[in-house]
């Protein structure tokens, strides 16, 4: 089901500056029942995201009985809420008032395949990401590496690109953060010059500081996550999985992505 | 008037990959008589940037008949296309097929102020232009960065905001191209990593071969647009204005911009 500003639709105007300059942001995550998974915690990302673009957030409970709304009827769902800035057609100055566009879409959520035991294989995309500071962490409309990161590999056996930056660093993936694992200590990129800081990233940090394993959050050379112990990619729809291979590297699926996935698992299991 | 896939429509699918994470391109054009000018130029130059998105263009001529449509009626008309990839919910992996979505937007033209004789004034952008060379040069619709630039002034006797790129370098205009003049020749910023290469630029760099003034594309540091004798900036709809002053600094309406002008109108006189 689809609403936009509360409404079912299928459409939003032409004009809408979404559109015309990806001027907006997004939440993909899960809900069971018709009830959205860590809704504090998006709503609270969603709230910061539009902060940073200067976009007047709707308000959390206006949010939360839309996505509760377009939800309702699934055990499962892939819930996606996008906020632009609204209308306006003439130039890049920011409409005033500024009425922002609330689009909410829910669908049955499709489970999860072996992935999550298994481990994913893993593209080394080519297109590195630029740095962009006024908006790096934020979840914007602007997508366009990422669109071009996931059309360098047609090969359904790989799930997921592993993006770098512009002086080799890794960032994450395309659509997931990415936590590496190296004698028992997790590490997670910095994101301060570019990549989306999701919310199951910050769960992940919260439960290692939690359970008493450590994480830090820090530049990560490609050659620090090749010689790796563990690898592992997270997002709010996919949970966690493992990444097994790389090309020619492989990682094992070891004990403390184990224990991280059980942990965030557990998590979801006590909300729902 | 708007005509979304040649149809008469105010409105596009929610699942729109324009809207999801500014999957296309777009063009901003002038229009006589319901003839858009430059019409080879503009639309070379949107087969081009769909070519580097990878998305198949539609051809010139059913692009052509649309925006004749559209803008039939106004003796002067401003028109925006816009390609998209098209429909698709799931994530970043492209539609296969991919059906383009095209929308054209003419409405009427205000004619310009004084700024195009008495020049206008400008302001220096604080946000720095990320550098992203798969993305250089194309005027697609991931454009966050102009629109936090544009919001940095509220000032109504400001036209335009430089833009700097993170190195320094002079880019372009928040909606504009950027030449300087001095000792008599033009220079323009190469945009190989950041910036859009619009169809005015490369008209002005075609003026300034065929008549004899020196004209190089080149690194230009903020210091050598202060320093210049004249500043201009450039677009398919504004034309040219001349910069005649950014914060402390001023320039003069010189001989080289009214030249390059004048060659602009006759130019676009002579298709009209």
């Amino acid at each position: 089901m689809m609403l936009v500003n509360g409404a079912p639709a299928e459409s939003i105007p032409v004009t809408d500056r979404g559109l015309a300059y990806g001027d907006g942001v997004f939440r993909t995550l899960r809900a069971v029942d018709g009830c959205p998974l860590h809704w504090p915690r998006h709503y609270a990302k969603l709230h910061s995201d539009c902060a940073a673009l200067g976009i007047p957030c709707p308000s959390a409970s206006l949010l939360l009985s839309e996505v509760q709304s377009a939800a309702a009827g699934h055990p499962h769902a892939s819930v996606k809420i996008m906020v632009t800035r609204g209308s306006g057609l003439r130039g890049y100055v920011p409409p005033q008032p500024c009425v922002p566009t609330r689009i909410v879409i829910a669908e049955a959520r499709t489970l999860p395949s072996q992935n999550a035991a298994a481990g994913v294989a893993v593209h080394l995309c080519s297109l590195r990401l630029a740095h962009q500071p006024a908006l790096a962490g934020i979840k914007h409309l602007n997508r366009l590496e990422n669109v071009l990161a996931r059309a360098e590999w047609n090969d359904s056996t790989i799930a997921e690109g592993l993006l770098l930056d512009q002086d080799g660093l890794a960032i994450g993936g395309t659509m997931s953060n990415l936590f590496i694992v190296a004698h028992g200590a997790l590490a997670t990129p910095i994101l301060s010059r570019c990549g989306v800081a999701g919310v199951t990233r910050a769960r992940v940090i919260d439960i290692a500081a939690s359970s008493g394993v450590a994480c830090r959050v820090e530049h990560l050379p490609l050659q620090r996550v090749l010689d790796a112990d563990e690898l592992f990619i997270v997002n709010s729809v996919i949970g966690l999985w493992p990444v097994s291979r790389m090309a020619t590297h492989s990682w094992r699926v070891g004990n403390t992505t184990a224990q991280i996935r059980q942990a965030l698992e557990d998590d979801d299991a006590a909300l729902a």
